[in-house]
Order: C-alpha cells, then sequence, then structure tokens
C-alpha cells in the first residue's frame, strides 16, 4: 500500500469529501517531508518499468510490435494514429487460441451431433453424420465444405439464439481438450492476451475477425479475452425474429448469412466495424485478404502473422496444412516486410496453465 | 480554475513528476489553511447537483428515464445492471434528427441524382428518376419500396465505400434543411444528445439501430452524436473487396445486403451488437419490434418512444403519417406501460440552433 493509499485510510469516514481531500493532502506531505510522498508517481514509474508483453522473448518480433505502438501513440511523431482510429483486428482459430487436431468448433458440433443422434436414427446411415459417430477422423478431416455446412446446420439452427449460446457455455465448462485434458478456454495464446491488453491499454479497440462462428464466439470471449461481444465479428447463420409461446425470440436459421473468411474479412470489417484497421494479426491465407486491406490504408499500420513452428509446446504447421495453411500469406508477408511471429522462438510461454 | 488546478499551473514545468506531485499538495494545504482547498471535491459536489437532461422539462418522463438510471446503476438495487448488460439501441430518423419533409437520406439521394443526371440522359423519361429531376414531390413521397430502391442503387452503389463516405461527408458540410435553412447535421435533437450522454456518464454502450443507410450514417455520426462507427447498426448494400488500379478497394454493390427495420431491428442487434438491449429508444412503428425484443428480457429496461407532437417548433405526426408512422407502436406503449415522450410537452429545447 502506498503512503497517499494510507492517508486514505487513516482519515475518519465520517468526515466529509472537501475536508478528507484536505487531511489527505496535509497527512501526504507530512509523509513527503519525512520519507517522500506520492505513490500516484510511483505507480506511475512502476508502469513505465512494466514489460507490457512478458510472456515474449526479447527480439526483433516484440521489439518490432512495441516500436508500432510507442509511435502510434506519439503526439509528436509523424506515424501517430489518433485514438479514434486506433482499430486493430485479430483473427481467432490458430491465432488467438489452437486450432489442432481440429477447429475447436467443429469438435463442439461432434459432440453436438452425438447429444442429437438420438432424435436421428437416420444419421447411423448418413454422412458426414456417419463419420462422426464412428469417430471417423480421417474422413471428419476431408470433409468438403458442402458436409461441414450439413454438420454446422443439423446443430447450429432450429434452435433459440439464447439456448444456443447456452449449449456452448456448458460445452466450454464441461469440455477438455484431447491432447491437453484442460478446457478449451484454456487453450488460449498468454502472449496473444498480453498483446491485446497492451493495445487496450494505447487505446486501441481490439476486434476479433475470425471465420469462425460468431454466436459460437459471443458465448466466451468476453470472459477470456475482454472482448465484448459487438466487437466480435465472425460467420454468422440467418436469423429470425419470431413469436414463440408468447415470447419474442431470435431463431437460428438453417441458411448460411455470412462467411468471414478470405475476402469476405475486409467485407466484414467494413461492414461491422465500418473502419479500416491500422493492426492486423492473423494466422493463415485466410487473414491474406484482411492484411491487404489494413496494408493499403494511408499511414503508419502493423501486419502481424503467426507462424506455426513449435511441434513441441503447440503444432508445427503451414503451406500443406488442411487447418490454418498459410502459404501465400508468408510469401506476402516476407515481400512487403510484414512481421511473422515464429511461435517457437518468439514465445516464452504458450498457454496460461504453463505458468 | 479551481486553487489546484491553479496550484498545478504555478509548478516549474522542469520539475520532475513525482515532486510535483507533492509540491501541488503542499501549495494545495497552504491555500486550504487560507481559504479552504480541493476544487477536486468541489467539482464532484457540482456534479451531483447538476441536471444531466437540461433541455427536458421537469414532469414524468424525465424522472422516469432518471429514475431507471439511478436504479440500474445502484448495486444495492434490485433492478441494478451489470456494467457488460448496459445496451442501449436509439433509432435515428425522427428520433436522433428530424425525418420532414422527407428523409434526409432521400434529400441526398435526390441531391445525387441531379448530380449525376449528366452521365445518365435517359433519366430525364425514366421514372422514379423523371420525378426526382422535375422535383415532383408528390410523385416522390408516394414512391414504392422498389422505386426507392432504384434511386439507392442508382446512387449508393458503383463507387467505393471510401469515396461514397466523401460524397456523405461533402453534402453533410454544404447542404441546408429546406425549412430550416440549416445543415442538416443541425436538426438533430439537443434533449436525445443530453441523453445519449448522460447514458454514456453512467457505463451504457450507445448504439444507433436504424433503417437508414450504415455507410450514409457512420460518415457523420461520430462528430454529431459521439458514436463510434462500429456502435451503428443500419440496413446496408452488399458490399465487394476488389483490386483496383493495383489497390485494394471495397466496393459498394447494386444489392441490398440488409434491411434494418421492423423485425430486422432486432435481428440486426443480435447480429452486430450480440446482446439484447435493456434501454431502447424510437419513434415509429418501424421500432416497434426493438421494443418487443427489448421488454421482453429478464431484470430492469427501458422502453422509450418519442411521439411528434410539436407542429410549431418541429413537425406534429403520428398515425396516419406516411413518414415515420407511429400507430401500433402508440398502443403498444400505452398497454405495456412504456415511457412516451411527448415532444411539445417535455422539450425545453429541440434543437441545438435554438439556444
Amino acid at each position: 500500500m502506498g503512503i497517499c493509499s494510507f492517508t486514505q485510510k487513516i482519515i475518519p469516514p465520517d468526515i466529509n469529501m472537501k475536508k478528507s481531500i484536505c487531511y489527505h493532502s496535509i497527512v501526504c506531505c507530512i509523509f513527503y517531508l519525512l520519507v517522500g510522498c506520492s505513490d500516484d508517481a510511483a505507480n506511475r514509474n512502476d508502469l513505465t518499468q512494466t514489460d507490457p508483453l512478458p510472456s515474449w522473448n526479447e527480439g526483433k518480433t516484440k521489439s518490432a510490435i512495441i516500436d508500432f505502438v510507442d509511435r502510434a501513440t506519439d503526439p509528436e511523431h509523424q506515424d501517430f494514429i489518433a485514438i479514434e482510429d486506433r482499430i486493430a483486428t485479430f483473427d481467432n482459430d490458430g491465432n488467438l487460441w489452437s486450432e489442432q487436431p481440429m477447429y475447436f468448433q467443429l469438435l463442439f458440433t461432434i459432440d453436438r451431433v452425438k447429444a442429437m443422434a438420438g432424435q436421428h436414427p437416420e444419421w447411423k446411415e448418413e454422412q458426414p453424420f456417419k463419420a462422426v459417430l464412428e469417430d471417423d477422423i480421417p474422413t471428419l478431416l476431408s470433409l468438403e465444405h458442402k458436409d461441414l455446412f450439413k454438420l454446422l446446420m443439423a446443430t447450429h439452427a432450429g434452435i433459440t439464439t439464447t439456448a444456443f449460446n447456452q449449449e456452448v457455455k456448458k460445452w466450454m465448462k464441461f469440455s477438455k481438450h484431447p491432447r491437453f485434458n484442460q478446457p478449451y478456454t484454456e487453450l488460449v495464446y498468454q502472449p496473444m492476451l498480453e498483446l491485446m491488453q497492451f493495445l487496450r491499454s494505447k487505446d486501441f479497440q481490439v476486434f476479433i475477425v475470425s471465420g469462425g462462428g460468431v454466436d459460437f464466439m459471443r458465448a466466451w470471449v468476453t470472459d477470456v479475452y475482454g472482448i465484448p461481444s459487438y466487437q466480435v465479428v465472425g460467420s454468422s447463420m440467418a436469423s429470425k425474429f419470431e413469436e414463440s409461446q408468447g415470447r419474442v425470440v431470435i431463431n437460428k436459421v438453417a441458411k448460411i448469412d455470412f462467411i468471414d473468411d478470405k475476402e469476405g474479412k475486409p467485407v466484414g470489417i467494413h461492414k461491422f466495424i465500418g473502419k479500416r484497421p491500422v493492426f492486423a494479426s492473423g494466422n493463415s491465407d485466410g487473414d491474406l485478404q484482411m492484411m491487404q486491406y489494413t496494408a493499403a490504408g494511408e499511414g503508419s499500420r502493423f501486419m502481424l502473422y503467426l507462424h506455426h513452428t513449435d511441434g513441441k509446446r503447440e503444432w508445427a504447421y503451414d503451406r500443406n496444412s488442411s487447418i490454418g495453411k498459410l502459404d501465400k500469406g508468408l510469401d506476402e508477408a516476407k515481400k512487403h516486410n510484414w512481421t511473422v511471429i515464429d511461435m517457437a522462438k518468439d514465445w516464452r510461454v504458450i498457454y496460461p496453465f504453463e505458468q
């Protein structure tokens, strides 16, 4: 506890505000004459000394990020960015949390198919449901888009948005990741949590812009990332306002409304955020157009690619992966001198539970 | 200037922060012993005494609003609302600014048709363009949706989002309202500006949820209402990410993407905000479903209808108006005891320029 906090404590509570503030000042000054005053100042100094990215190893990646933020927030610098323009967009799968052995939303979908199978005996013989019920992983990993949509429609529609939100929350609470035996919400990247917090502390507005389902993400991202529901951009099903048993509800309809991937990402950014980002962070070719859109703006901007290089602590994959393929993106990053995180080299810690 | 602000000014600028804070305290205390210290405390007292809604006449409408906010922000009260749930949604046309003699976006559209007519000689003989070019107001006011869409498509598409934004800004700067000879951005309701500011000061997140075009609104709402682009929900055209002359751009496409009106409003709220509001404000039957959706949530909530009753200072219209028709909404408000603003009675001032 600092001196001035202490003086606040020793002031009688029944004293009025105006008086108390001045008692506070007086006691504070007496302390100053004796031992040096003002924990406020002390705190300020602490802040400037604190490492905003403790889970990042020192090196050019960490320096590039901190340097960009320093320039963007220095009113004297030519790279200064006005607070209202400090829009930062982050992909989610494979960028803020892991996406192996398959997208976590697909694992949720699989569990939901199994839970719903009782009311759908026909699924035993019908693909892609058959593959799900028989844990036929090779088939699941090779599913085409139309089959994935079939699974999504069966499990993400015909339910109110409120009920779906509760289903996701329940799954997040009780399911565990096969490799780490941890809740999926523990498989978030500690360095990225720190990066988002660092940006927020510098008046950046942090958004998720993900190919994942927006209703799926909104059920947990606020608790896990500190991002409010209205700063989450994602893929969505159509929804319909209806009256049911005398109550108005919004039902999820078995129809794709928006795919927030590739060219869809800048479109989604314009549609939901309405401003071009100055900072974009992603890990796959699905994020390339978001990077290009961010890079094409005027003034200072920062494009950040995460390269999965750590086969020991996480997973190593890029150009030939069926999940989170990073091929063109790597070439473009090199060509335009965008910053690339080498996970194995740049991250001291990957998951919060390692600490 | 308060005493402590004054002491800050008289402290040599070159002095370091830790020292300055204590000099500040010392000088502050000396002043206290002489004349009584702490403008901080004074300001606090002022704040509690300040009327947050000075342009609202005293009465049950103003009291109902302040009472709701007091209860929602009192942790001891059963009607307390957690900060993350303090979502307030406001319709725009006829609710935050005027909508007569026709929607201002339609007036923008008309001016744009005239400006573009040179490249479209065929418009001279083609409705609805003919009516626009001949200032045939009766025809314009009786236009069907498909004709309005024709005008919108011709004037709001085939242009980049950036260029469109500049066109709207230019129009807002140079156009004036026919009746008041003021820029359209001056025809905002002073009492609503105060209400939005009051809610923000109590940690509510204020959103626009309007049938108007989101790209049209985002060009000016931040300057005029203090609402960031990502807290504006509106109707939208489709848009496409494209490369043009080596630069990536987003082009507005002649196709309706979303209509944020009637049943579309709760759908838009779910889609863009992802949370059910606790406070909803509107002025027409187009806002009714937003009110119903807000009212259907659990806990304390506030539904506010604006009734245009002031034919002298603004316009008087409701059940039989072709613009901003308020018929079912009035009945529902009465039935469910929602708060209805009587503009003539409840508002001391309507427009900022009256002051």
